[in-house]
């Protein structure tokens, strides 16, 4: 199933894409994409559904974030080796844990805001996790069974607030706008290979990055397993996976950094599209 | 006013302080202390009620954290000299600011858990701040008008998982029930001047902390005012302000660290005291 939240920001509705990519309106059988809604139970009640009884939506509304509620965003810095190399960094032996403010959550068609004063907002296209189950020191081999399902994020980034501000990277992370996720949520089994999806970044047209989840340094399964050693993951909760390599710090010969009025286009195979402009906060 | 939440883990009421120190039931007038409730306008709302007619909580219920619904937990370290110097760190030139998981949040007076493999779980007694008006951009001159209330925290961390697995504190910081908030939520205007606060901890009796929000690097003001400029603070935001010297890592001639079967008892002037066992996760 691809799950959608649409309307206006703060009050989304659900729906969900029938076969002809046209969304269908959940908000009469279940308040929001969110919650219980993401546990096995809840999803399997979603697939008893004729998608043919529901409303379709008309027009074209605003995309909003795939998932409500969001309990807490996790994030994994340098999970792509060639993107540390270009990072400047040692490929990490553990993961690397930041958190993004929830507040930065956003749909993922909505403006990006370049904060006042920055000099280095940078894009980051990942594979998302939207967890469905709670989490509390699972193995790696159970570690996917706690899944609801996949989006697509943009960990927009402001690179001077991230590391020459102080240390700890949430100060980077944590604009408004900052934390695209969308278009759809696609439920895991829909996706039977989490390692195996390409994903893809353009600036004004300009292929800036282009990798494949099959380089990730540390899996899903072992990123779910490894953080659940540290702290609980509750129904709801995003993880943000890291990015491949082609991010603006990194471009030569010089780094090259986002301004307003210019377009960012990201996807990963098979979980749709972003669309976002940039403009001044 | 002071505003309590009582009652089971997740299913906690909100409650009020009378003149006699009991509990008044606020669960017929308000669903919860969190989102609107918080706001100067329905502050106000609460502040008009004569709390004689409210029910009085009969018992001794379990108190919860004083906030619900919590969006963003941020922390601020190395905030007191003297703090950063038994940490072995310079004195920051600009907040530090970490995310700790929602998921740690629990009640004054829970049980804490030492994490599986944990060797270094520490104490920290904080000043914390709850946010009342959305804050984005705002002045220092400004920003205590976007506080709600002062409550005491726990900002309990573990320092190998903290500074050892990989940098970004957070992920020592965020296992479940790290994020002692309450006992109450004691409201701005009883807090005419929150740098003027003793706070003090004591592990099985005997004082570990002992110190004044007086010695703070960056004052509340300051650090609202600053965390505006990289993220929005909603209504119902957590910031803990950091801790004065006297935490585990810093005792003389060794560090102390916490094991299952201790006792912490720590307090703020004027915002009450918690107590926790520690008990194997």
């Amino acid at each position: 199933m691809k799950l959608v939240r649409f309307g206006e920001f703060g009050a989304e509705k659900p729906g969900i894409l029938d076969e002809q990519g046209n969304i269908r309106d959940l908000s009469g059988i279940i308040p929001d994409i969110s919650g219980d809604v993401l546990t096995d139970e809840g999803l399997a009640k979603l697939k008893g559904l004729d998608l043919n009884t529901l409303p379709t939506v008309v027009g074209t509304p605003r995309i909003g974030p795939c998932v409500g509620s969001i309990g807490k965003f996790a994030c994994i810095g340098l999970n792509y080796s060639d993107h540390a190399a270009e990072a400047g960094q040692p490929v990490p032996k553990e993961p690397i844990l930041f958190m993004k403010a929830t507040s930065a959550v956003c749909g993922p068609n909505d403006d990006v805001e370049i904060p006042r004063g920055s000099k280095k907002t940078d894009w980051e296209v990942e594979l998302a996790v939207v967890i469905g189950k709670r989490a509390k020191y699972v193995t790696e081999e159970e570690a996917l069974d706690h899944v609801a399902g996949y989006c697509v994020a943009n960990d927009v980034s402001e690179r001077e607030f991230q590391s020459e501000r102080g240390g700890q990277w949430t100060k980077g992370k944590s604009h408004d706008t900052f934390g695209p996720l969308g278009p759809w949520l696609v439920t895991r089994d829909e996706v039977p290979d989490p390692q195996a999806l390409n994903l893809w970044l353009d600036v004004d047209g300009v292929r800036r990055q282009d990798g494949s989840t099959a380089t990730m340094i540390f899996s899903v399964a072992k990123i779910i397993s490894y953080l659940s050693q540290f702290m609980t993951l509750n129904v709801g909760d995003v993880i943000s996976t890291g990015t491949p390599p082609g991010v603006g710090m990194g471009q030569k010969p010089n780094p090259i950094f986002l301004k307003p009025g210019q377009e960012m286009k990201l996807g990963v195979e098979g979980l749709g599209t972003q669309l976002q402009k940039t403009i001044q906060a």
